[in-house]
C-alpha cells in the first residue's frame, strides 16, 4: 500500500489572506526556501497575473533550484463567455513558469447562480476549458473545488459534475475545499469517501478552521482516501485560518505511519515553524501542537511526577521527534521535581530530599503567594537559589535612585528623568538619564553607570517587557513586571513585584543585569580552566 | 430525543495548569460568575485540600448564589492501603461544600503499575471506595477516567473495569479522558460508542489538544453518545490546552441543534470569552473560531465581494449569532454598524451615512492602529465622540504635574509623591499627595485638588486597573492602561495609551473623572427637567 501523502503548502497564497500578514518579495523567497528544505511537495505562491510582486517573486524563485518542492501558480477559471486561451488572467498563469497550476472553480450551485451569476452549465464549461487549455500547455493541473462540501450537501449531483468536468479536462488532483470552514469530521469522511469511490485521479483536501476542526477534518479526509493535503504551515489564513500543516504532518507521519516529508526532516519541524512565524512577523501561539513553546510544558506536580517516573505518561510523543523539548514550569503546584533541576544547575550535590530543597520550595510558595511567578522568570529563580544557598555575591548595589516625571500642558512638555547611584566594590558612580517614561529613564541610567565598570553590558538589551496588575482594585495594587533580555545568543527572564510599578521594574532590571554578569563570569572562568572561583564584589 | 449536552468548564482547575495562568481569588470569583451567567452546567474550580487559596475561594463562592451552574470540587482517588474515610485528601473535598465532586482515577494499566506503583486490583478498589464514600456523603459523583483512551487501546478489559468500579460505586458521569491529547477522532468515536453501549450512566468526554483535534474529538464523542463535555472556556490548559468550549458550544448548538447553554445566551459567547481572557490576562487568539476578533474578518477582495452579494457565501454562520461581528479588513464599510450605536446615545439624529459617522470611524481606526482599544473602554470612546462632535466641554484642566519617586537602600525608604495643578474655570488649585507608587500618588492628588470644586468625586473609586505592554520590545514600549471605575451603582471604563506608563495612567484617570462629572451633570439636568443645557467650564 502506498502511504505517500502529498503536502501542499499555501502559506504564501491562502495564508497571505490572513489578517496582519503582508509578505515582501524577500519574505516569500525565504519561506519558499524553508518549505523546500523541509520537503513539502507543493508550494503555492500566488498569482502572477494579479500583481507585480508575485510576478517578481516567480522570476526570482525560478532563478533558484528547489530540492524537494514543486511550485504552483494559483488562479481562477476563465471569465464567462470567453475562450480560455483568450483570457488574460488564465494566460498570465503561464508567466509564472511553474510545473503545476491550481485552478479554483465553483462546485456549489448557489455560488454559481448568486455570486458568479451564470448558468450551471456554463460554470462546468469554464472549469473544463480552463483546465484543458493549461494542461495542453504542459502543466500538471490541480482543481480546487471551492465550497465543495457545502455544495455537495446542497446539490450532490452538481458538485460531482464540477469534479467530473475537471477530471475529464485532465486534472491530476481534485482538491475538495471546505471554504467556509464549518464542516464536521464525519461529513468530511463520508463525502470524501464517496468522491474517492467515483473518481480515478488523486483526491485532495483543503479546509478552513472556522469550526476549530481543520486538522481533524484533513485527517478524516485522508482516512477516507485523500492523498493530497492542502494547508498553511502554521495555520495562517483568512478568518480562523487554514488547516495547520505543522500539526497535520506529525499527526499523519508519526502517529499513523504515512509518508509526508522526508523522515529525517521531522526533527526540523519546530525550527521551521518558528522561522516561518518570524518571517511572517507573527508571535507563534505558545500552545500550538507539536511546535509551540509550551507544547510539552508541564506544570501540574502530578504530571511532572508522572513524567519523571514513566516517559510518555503525560506526553503523546517524544518532543525531540519534532525538534521541540520538554519544559517543567516553575510554580507553586509543580513541587520538588521541577525545582531540583534548576537547583542542580547551581549545586549539583543537592537532591530532592536535601533540606535546602525543601527550604527553596517553601520560599517559592511564599513568594508566589505574594504575587511572584517564576515560570517565565527562570533567571530570577536562579538568583533566588544562589542567594538562598549563600553562593551569591552582588556585582553592584543600586544605592539610591530618584525619578522625576514632569508634564506641563502649557509647554506641552513631558519629561522623565532618573538620577541614580550605584556602588561596585568600594567605588560609587552617580549619573542621570532621560527616557521615554520613568522605567526607560532608569534603565538607561543604570546601564550608563554600570558601563563604567562592566564593558559587556553594552551587548545586551531587553527583548520583552510585560506588566500584570495583581488583584487590580486600584492604582495602589500590586504589580508584577516580567522582563526578557537577550545578548543576541541567549535569552533570560527576570521578575519584580511591588505595589510600585517603578520599583517592580527596577528589581527585574537589576536581576537581569546580575544574571548577565554571573553568566559572563562563569563563561570566562571556564575559558580560564577554572569553573569555581567566580570572584566579584562583596 | 433528549438533545441536552452538559457543559462542564474546568478553566479554574485544569485550565489553571496552563503556562502563564495564575488566578487570584478575585479572578476565580469573577470567572465563576461569568460562566454561571452564561449558563454552563458545571464549574470545576479546584481542590480545597491542596491549597489555602482554593479553600478561601469555596468559602467565598458558597456565600453567593449561582443561577445556572453547579460547583464541582476536584480530587484524586484515595491513597493506597488507606480507607477513603481516613484519607485526609478525600475528606478535604467535603470542605468545599459543593453539590458535585469529580474524582480522577487511573484507567491505563501501565499508569497503575508504573506511576501509581500498585496492583491493578487495588486501583479498582481505590476508585470504588473513594466514589462510594463521597456518594454516601450526598455528593453527585463524576469519575474522570484518566488516560482512558490510551488505556483502552492498551488493555480494553482493564480500562472498562475502571469504569465499572466507578459506576458500581454510584458515579453519575463517567468522563472518558484523553489525558495526553494524542487520540484521533475515529478512535474516540469507536471507543466512546463501545462504552456507551455497555454502561447505563451519563458518558462524558474530556480531551486535550496535543494533536490539534480536541474540538473534533469532543464532537465525535457526542456523535457516539456522550452527553457531558468537559473543557475550558477559551481552551487554556497544560501543554496545548484543553478542548475549547467556546468552539464546542456553538458547533453543537448552532450547527447540530443540541442544547448546551440557554439559547438566549449564545449571543453572549464572544463577550464572555473576551472577558475571561481579560481576567486571565491572556491575549485571545484573534483567529479563534466564533469568538476571535478575526473570526469573521474578510480580506480577500473576492470574499468581500461574495459576502456583499450573498450572505453566508463565505461565512459558516451569522457572526451576530455568537455576539461577534463581521469585519472587512482595509475597507471603508467596517465599523459603522458598531459605532453608530454609541454615537446615537449622544447624538440620536446621526445615521450610519452621516459624514460625522465616517469621520468617527476613521478616527477610531487611526487610534486603534496606534494601540488604543475601545472594546473595554466605552467611557473613553463616548468622550471621544463628544469631543469630535463638539459637544464636550472639559470640567477641568490638568495643567501641570510632577512626580518624584525616590528610593534609598541605605534608609530602606521608598517614597512616591505627586505635585499637581488643576484649573476649573478661572480658578486654579495646586496640591500634592504621597502614594503607594507614582500612579497612586497622582490619583490621590487629582482627587484632592478637584474635591475643592466637585463634591461628588468623593463617592467614586477605581475598581480595576490593568496594564498591557503593546509589542513590548523594551522599556520604551507603548503601554495601554485600562481603568475601571465605579460609584457603587455604575461601572465605566477608560483608556490611556503612551510610551510612558504614568502618562497613560493619568490620561485614563482624567477620562474617568470627566465621564463621572458628565454623567452626574446629565442626571442633575434631567432631575431639573432640563436635559440639554449641561453647563460646565469653557
Amino acid at each position: 500500500m502506498n502511504r505517500k501523502i502529498e503536502i501542499f503548502d499555501s502559506s504564501l497564497r491562502d495564508g497571505a489572506q490572513g489578517s496582519g500578514i503582508s509578505y515582501s518579495l524577500d519574505d516569500k523567497v525565504k519561506i519558499t526556501l524553508e518549505l523546500d528544505d523541509l520537503g513539502v511537495d507543493y508550494i503555492e505562491a500566488g498569482n502572477p497575473g494579479s500583481n507585480q510582486k508575485d510576478r517578481e517573486y516567480f522570476e526570482k524563485i525560478n532563478s533558484m533550484t528547489l530540492k524537494n518542492s514543486r511550485l504552483v501558480a494559483f488562479g481562477s477559471t476563465r471569465r464567462k463567455k470567453c475562450r480560455a486561451e483568450d483570457d488574460g488572467n488564465v494566460n498570465s498563469l503561464l508567466i509564472a513558469n511553474t510545473p503545476s497550476i491550481s485552478i479554483f472553480g465553483k462546485s456549489w450551485d448557489y455560488h454559481v447562480t448568486d455570486v458568479l451569476v451564470t448558468s450551471l452549465e456554463e460554470n462546468l464549461e469554464m472549469i473544463y476549458d480552463t483546465i484543458a487549455y493549461l494542461k495542453s500547455m504542459g502543466k500538471e493541473m490541480i482543481f480546487d473545488a471551492e465550497h465543495f462540501f457545502d455544495g455537495y450537501k446542497n446539490n450532490p449531483d452538481y458538485a460531482l459534475k464540477s469534479l467530473k468536468a475537471a477530471q475529464d479536462a485532465g486534472a491530476s488532483v481534485l482538491a475538495l475545499c471546505d471554504t467556509n470552514g464549518g464542516a464536521f469530521p464525519d461529513e468530511i469522511y463520508e463525502i470524501t469517501k464517496k468522491v474517492r469511490s467515483i473518481f480515478d485521479v488523486r483526491i485532495g483536501i483543503h479546509v478552513h478552521n472556522d469550526g476549530g476542526m481543520a486538522v481533524a477534518n484533513s485527517i478524516m479526509a485522508v482516512a477516507a482516501g485523500a492523498t493530497h493535503v492542502q494547508g498553511t504551515f502554521i495555520g495562517i489564513g483568512e478568518r480562523c485560518g487554514n488547516a495547520n500543516l505543522s500539526t497535520i504532518i506529525p499527526n499523519l507521519q508519526i502517529k499513523k505511519g504515512y509518508d509526508c516529508i522526508p523522515e529525517e526532516n521531522l526533527s526540523k519541524l519546530t525550527q521551521s515553524a518558528r522561522y516561518i512565524a518570524e518571517v511572517s512577523n507573527l508571535t507563534l501561539d505558545q500552545s500550538m501542537p507539536y511546535i509551540g513553546n509550551n507544547a510539552f510544558a508541564h506544570k501540574g506536580g502530578m504530571h511532572i511526577d508522572g513524567i519523571v517516573k514513566a516517559k510518555g505518561s503525560f506526553e503523546h510523543i517524544e518532543p525531540e521527534a519534532v525538534g521541540n523539548s520538554r519544559k517543567f514550569i516553575m510554580s507553586e503546584v509543580s513541587g520538588k521535581n521541577t525545582v531540583i533541576k534548576t537547583i542542580n544547575k547551581i549545586a549539583p550535590e543537592l537532591t530532592k530530599d536535601s533540606p535546602e530543597t525543601k527550604e527553596i520550595v517553601d520560599l517559592l510558595k511564599k513568594l508566589e503567594h505574594g504575587g511572584y511567578q517564576f515560570e517565565g522568570a527562570e533567571a530570577s529563580f536562579e538568583l533566588l537559589i544562589r542567594k538562598h544557598l549563600g553562593i551569591y555575591k552582588p556585582f553592584f548595589n543600586l544605592e539610591y535612585y530618584k525619578i522625576i516625571e514632569e508634564e506641563s500642558k502649557e509647554s506641552n512638555d513631558n519629561t522623565a528623568s532618573a538620577l541614580i547611584k550605584v556602588r561596585v566594590k568600594d567605588k560609587t558612580e552617580m549619573t542621570a538619564a532621560e527616557g521615554n517614561g520613568p522605567v526607560n529613564a532608569i534603565d538607561k541610567a543604570i546601564r550608563k553607570a554600570l558601563g563604567v565598570f562592566y564593558m559587556n553590558l553594552k551587548n545586551f538589551h531587553l527583548s520583552d517587557y510585560k506588566v500584570r496588575v495583581l488583584d487590580g482594585k486600584n492604582t495602589a495594587a500590586k504589580v508584577r513586571v516580567l522582563i526578557e533580555s537577550t545578548d543576541g545568543i541567549n535569552f533570560w527572564s527576570t521578575i519584580g513585584v511591588s505595589t510600585n510599578i517603578i520599583e517592580a521594574s527596577v528589581n527585574a532590571l537589576v536581576d537581569s543585569i546580575e544574571y548577565k554578569l554571573i553568566k559572563d563570569l562563569e563563561k570566562q572562568a571556564k575559558n580560564n580552566g577554572n569553573d569555581k572561583d567566580t570572584e566579584n564584589i562583596e
